[in-house]
């Protein structure tokens, strides 16, 4: 694969802390379970920030120098300071990558992005969803473990029900069913700016989702297909005219008003 | 058509104001052309609304009862309080149409809802623009006053050029050729939440655009198009399993955990 | 609604023919159930056509005159003839709405509009399938007796799951849950030229369907959006210049090759 | 880039036999001068194939070996037999990635691909396109040697121009201005069953547009970006049931109608 991607991966990091049945799930935290699921590919080189960090963890930095950042969050997007989500944003739109995971469909970096509420249904009860490959070719979707029907399950997980309140998805990957009645977009990739978004569905805190093989191949490729690939400046330029242009009549070529007008927009 | 559809305008109505050329073009303001334009096909009961009123003349009684809102603004999209945008932002979420004009590109309200910059090039040389119809059976498009080759012309217009920093639209109806050498997505069509916008590239101020037969069938197309058809509350809901489901193992039942996030999502 | 929507019903019409278990649901055929469904809006003019007639029922002239053509075929597709075949496709693209029905994904028109090969995974068990409204403001939603959780269900179908193997819908308006496990893009819409196609799932002849309130509005719903609203005649035209041009170096300005040309592309 | 990725070019082959002045231009022919593109990037293992061959040299053994096909086709298309079509788009559903050059537009695999006549306006006066990068981010427009404005050029080509009657594009990479006043959809991606179709307009045999810099890195791309990368085969399978069904009621249980028709579908 050439030189290792850069990724980071971010994670609120609070309810590893705070309650112990989750702590044993994730003794040290989601983010380093998703961080060795990239590493043991040598593909990654990857680093991990957390909210209680200066600056969460996202200095100017180091954003920088991301190709693709990860982002796991749920009982404290609020705690996210706005600035901040306003520097991982900008990062984005330049061609930064952006995996949100899970209940960060409802942080504020992912519906800043968005443009919509991304509100949906949803239900703890620890059911089963069987996660199907809608987009078999796409890269996102490449050697995963499923069986032949094209499909592979978790067995308990919380339940996220459509209506999923997202913009329409450039392209969709993976739909989900759950035994309790719902289905679910869980796959759904976006471009904003030079940045390419993918949100991927599965991933409560409560259950052992992120060691599922078929999750980290997903993360995998997630990585792989959202990582920087060339970098954009926003700009508004006044743009000189490429052709030769007549002289425009008189009543329009009135300098005063467009020279007036021009440093404005 | 049955009930008419209430539409308002709304217009930052600076320039015509402030510049003599511009208030030559439009004595009452580009909103008043606008309105006189849905109101002659006798389907539209239409409103107007500025920045220098109260709330921008935008209360939430007025929107609540507004089935597709206009957008033109400029130089003074910062004087445009975050408040009143975000009315704006929510009631598109829940249904209401959206028409983002020209250099409405860059307001506040049309790069929330699209999560990007907006940014594009531009040039002001009063050259000619060519707008072609790519997708002729779309409603917006429907019995335009174009020539057979499928397109029309504004003899003098600002120029926007590409790249534009908008999402993929979620159609495509028309494209700009200019005569200084770019071309421009100059109609474009997104849904978010249950509100539909359609982004139109022509009316700059400097020039009679408004006046223009076959964009005043755009305009009065894309009120029939955007207007709200159906109201949709935002809500994040917990949701009862329509579906019979097992106990859940044991680990995974132990409520204390459960119950104490429930209301945070 | 103005003039009425010239609607036509084509129906295979061979299991209501040939079974008896079949024929106590549909006596007089599925395409009866469904011609009287759009009638009673008194917003379409209907008639019907099946496979047994001359020409299939589509001559020229009624498929001249007909807006929205609804197809349902299931176990004699390969007895369609392929020249109305063609006659149909051709009026697709000319305009004429296409609403294709259940097992229709099969049918050749749609696998010529298509492109590929429509398969998917199918089994009959009478199960129950619960069809989510994925956009609750695309038209073809509109007014649907849904429940607030924005589905309906279907006590017995067929089962239709993923991969369903078509191009990425431009619109994605329903997905199926089925209780056996699987998913399914329920209903989707393309554009194919001027014309538009809506493919919705449900259907199968051995269940009552097609008298589900839910299911009669979404066809009824689907003739409005398909309806033809333009006619556009295919041409490849060769077109003279709207610009002036400057004349081509000698080496391209040999008119031999190009005239020789002409008249092949 | 490991494994070189295999490649076959597909020429029809006339032009450059049959006039002296585009035997000037390509010697060898259009698909050796793309060949030598893709081979110099060390990448690809390239063969070629022409019309005049045994089954227009597109063996089963041979398309079963290609990961992505490369087409170009004018004013032989009829003769391109339906037998080979129907096998090239069996592999491209399949998986094989399709490159459509220019004229190509009209061939019978493109339109087929389509579902549409894929017609568009053309001019033969050697005029200039500028071909714009609509997606800067996209895998095809990666490191063209563009300018810093986002576009380059080609100064003499043939038009073509708008309406493109084409299936909406799942990408849009490219829009071309042309001096004498149209814009195209130049460079567009489609998905069809596994396979990636990119259609890319420029390449009239009467112009050097093959030897361009900028052309040629995007046929490397395209074949970077089309390369088969999963197979799958059609099947339309009866599927067991993944989750517990009840029984049937009485009246849908009745085996026999639907064993009658289990190996019809």
């Amino acid at each position: 694969m050439g030189t290792p991607i850069r990724a980071v991966i971010w994670n609120e990091f609070i309810h590893e802390q705070e309650h112990e049945a989750i702590r044993k799930i994730y003794p040290k935290g989601i983010h380093q379970v998703i961080a060795e699921a990239l590493e043991k590919t040598g593909n990654f080189s990857v680093s991990t920030a957390t909210l209680d960090q200066p600056e969460h963890g996202l200095s100017k930095e180091l954003l920088e120098n991301t190709q693709v950042l990860y982002w796991w969050g749920h009982i404290a997007h609020d705690k996210v300071q706005n600035e901040i989500v306003e520097r991982v944003k900008q990062r984005v739109l330049e061609g930064m990558g952006l995996v949100v995971l899970h209940s960060g469909h409802y942080s504020k970096i992912f519906r800043s992005l968005m443009g919509t509420t991304c509100s949906l249904k949803w239900r703890e009860a620890a059911e089963k969803e069987r996660i199907w490959v809608i987009e078999p070719s796409h890269p996102i979707a490449q050697d995963l473990p499923v069986n032949e029907g094209g499909y592979f399950e978790i067995p308990h997980e919380e339940m996220y029900g459509e209506r999923f309140e997202i913009p329409v998805p450039d392209e969709l990957v993976f739909v989900s069913w759950f035994q309790g009645g719902e289905v679910f977009r869980s796959g759904c990739c976006w471009n904003r700016g030079a940045g390419r978004i993918f949100y991927f569905r599965p991933g409560h805190e409560s259950y052992p989702t992120y060691y599922n093989t078929a999750v980290q191949k997903i993360l995998v490729n997630a990585g792989y297909w959202a990582a920087e690939r060339v970098k954009i400046q926003d700009r508004c330029p006044n743009s000189p005219a490429l052709e030769p242009l007549p002289e425009p009549p008189a009543e329009f070529g009135q300098a005063g008003i467009v020279q007036n007008l021009e440093d404005i927009q």
